[in-house]
């Protein structure tokens, strides 16, 4: 099996996550995908960082970025530091001697990326960023390559996880701003210094970089029209609510005659639009192309594994092109998902509950009859309703069950359905909580 | 740039759908991707379609598949004539004749997936099948690529937009399943001979291939447990609804201790779940895994346009492969979004209707003030609310406004937070219908 070797440059929380993650689920993604991460060297200033990673399982552990983008077997440098500087010397010293980068920098890549692509495509390598828009939404693979074909004209969505929680606070709770931001400070949602979230200039950048893939469009963070939260207080979102509407912090961007439309400010939502139910730390982004009309991509949009998700993602992306394309014998990846035989649960063997409609003469007796029948079968009855009654006629009997074996269920519906008193055949459908 | 060579076979609704956006949006595409799609061969048994397409656009025009498939230009065959036979002829013999191909073909993988990926493995060339679960969500892509490195146990959803606007049109309108079944068929939805769909074997079909993809696990139809709509009366939505249920078609794959449970069957939702809100030809899939949490995937299921924007996303991943990795200077494509300079809108040439909120003095002629200098902006006022009173202290006024130039906007409340009645800096929220 091909192996491919990764260094991580950043042991912060995502630097911490994709480690993790590679090793509590390489042996899976080998599995899917036949080819083998290797996690040859992290780099990190703090010794503390480093100190947390054995030398049995990472061979090359420093403090100095340039071992690793040095190191000639090492494919892939994945840079998690964050910020301008030095994450932009790093990822372009790296693409010039040869490596792919991963990265999650939105901030980097929205005020330079022409510099970073282009240095990546002069040097023949990949550039990859999935973890930098919208978490584990797979919101930049969508628009580049899924959605490739369209027109795209709108794009809008929360795609701040702080603000939206913040935003949340405040309407579940009746919490100030302030209050609310240091409920998310506490639970590490925020960060002590928390402007680049709360002044809407992280959803800017997400937005600069999902109009450069989505329209096409040479834009930067300056086109980003961009306003804030803090000015909000929990009676703006009162009054929202009465009027019918949510207030979140959308980033939209939109296509339309006159030019584009880039912009990230409160907003109020209909109540009933999708968006308004997103709370929390959840993302989400609506988009809108002359081909798939209205697409909703939805799910976390920060925290540790789902950033790293993308982020291995992203890896994987480059170690299956490394594997199956550079090699004497290219080929795509047409069987890598095909693993071992596998156990089917047959149906038989699970326990649901159950909506059951029997249709019935109506008669003294019969409800009590089709009880006995359950208990008798270990069914239990959550309710049950009977509207009409019309001695005589058939009506319908309702029963809802608690969480009921499927095989005694079959069996005490066959012999439910084979009494005098049932006029047809009885409808069972399945409850999902 | 390079031109990649595409042979249609099967002239239907898709066939048709694929053939048009390319014309449609080939010069779009191009400038993504630097890379040029020719349409060089189309094939349809009906004379009809054939006559459709000018010698002009398209120099082969055939009946006979063998005649794309040993066409040496072409690149890539699209199969798009549905069902088992003769379609999985044509594929496999395109496959074995080296050709790279694109299906939305699901019966025909569901039921005979091995033996065409290790056609195309072992030839060394793409098959690709976005199109093949969920029209234009791009759910095969997300689930093999962008979470790879997820443990996925669970995926479940609404796969089958025939079924799904039966429901909806039995619970909106209290239609009969017959009733409603005329109506999907009347407008297109429903095919003449609706059973694959009715009988909920269509969703099984797919479900079959996001369990390979996404538990790595051998499985074939058989192993899907699969009930249908028709035994559903209006009154069991009724009922569902009356216990805060709502009663869905789902497709639902979980990876649990003691097996796989595959099973698509009527199932009640409570009714704010998300899926409950999905009506009429719409699909939506969740899917969860150890890393990303849960995440959902929403977007138009079926119809020629979504459909054929999976297709050509197909198509543009596999050209990107010849175009960038095939030839002698191999290279990713890192900056093929980069396109024209843009004209950005400014936010002050927008018209938005917005929420305002004004702390004022209470005193008698405030409202007329305010009112006053919106009307001389060309702001026109939706509603106002004052709900306190207390004559000297500071009260909120609330108003809604009409759509408003954002230039003007921002005049009009300068001029009205430099008046003496005002005690705090306006509040003014943007609104989005």
């Amino acid at each position: 099996m091909k192996s491919v070797n990764i260094g991580i440059i950043g042991l912060g929380v995502v630097g911490k996550g994709v480690y993790e993650a590679i090793r509590k689920n390489g042996d899976l993604i080998s599995r899917k995908t036949g080819v083998s991460l290797a996690i040859k060297g992290v780099c990190d200033k703090d010794k503390k960082a480093l100190a947390g990673i054995s030398a049995g399982d990472v061979p090359v552990r420093t403090s100095s970025a340039d071992d690793l983008i040095k190191d000639d077997d090492i494919d892939i440098i994945v840079e998690l530091i964050g910020g301008i500087d030095p994450a932009r010397g790093i990822i372009r010293d790296s693409l010039a001697a040869g490596k792919n980068v991963v990265t999650a920098n939105k901030a980097l890549l929205s005020e330079h990326w022409e510099e970073l692509f282009r240095t990546a495509s002069e040097n023949r390598v990949f550039l990859n960023f999935e973890a930098s828009v919208g978490g584990a939404i797979p919101v930049i693979r969508a628009i580049r390559e899924s959605f490739v074909a369209n027109r795209i004209d709108t794009m809008y969505g929360i795609l701040n996880g702080t603000t939206n929680f913040i935003l949340s606070m405040m309407a579940e709770k009746g919490a100030s701003f302030e209050e609310a931001l240091k409920i998310a400070q506490e639970k590490g949602i925020a960060e002590a210094d928390p402007d680049l979230d709360i002044s809407g200039k992280d959803s800017a950048h997400k937005l600069t970089l999902l109009s450069l893939l989505g329209f096409g469009a040479r834009v930067s963070l300056e086109d980003v029209y961009t306003e804030g939260i803090s000015a909000i207080e929990p009676q703006d979102i009162k009054n929202a609510e009465r009027w019918g509407y949510s207030l979140k912090l959308l980033a939209i961007a939109k296509d339309r005659p006159g030019g584009l439309q880039l912009r990230v400010h409160p907003t109020l939502l209909p109540a009933a639009h999708i968006l308004s139910d997103i709370e929390g730390t959840d993302n989400a982004v609506f988009i809108k192309g002359d081909l798939i009309g209205e697409g909703l991509l939805f799910g976390k949009g920060a925290g540790k594994e789902p950033t790293s998700s993308s982020v291995v993602g992203d890896i994987v992306d480059i170690a299956r092109h490394l594997a199956y394309f550079c090699g004497e014998n290219p080929c795509p990846y047409n069987m890598d998902f095909a693993q071992e035989d596998v156990k089917i649960r047959k149906v038989e063997d699970l326990e649901i509950s159950y909506y059951l409609r029997f249709s019935v003469i109506d008669k003294p007796g019969v409800l009590a009859g089709i009880s006995s029948v359950l208990a008798e079968s270990e069914i239990s009855i959550a309710s049950v309703t009977q509207d009409e009654r019309n001695e005589g006629e058939t009506v319908p009997v309702i029963i809802l069950t608690h969480l009921a074996g499927e095989g005694n269920m079959k069996k005490a519906i066959a012999r439910i359905d084979s009494c005098d008193y049932v006029t047809a055949k009885t409808v069972a459908i399945r409850i999902e909580e």
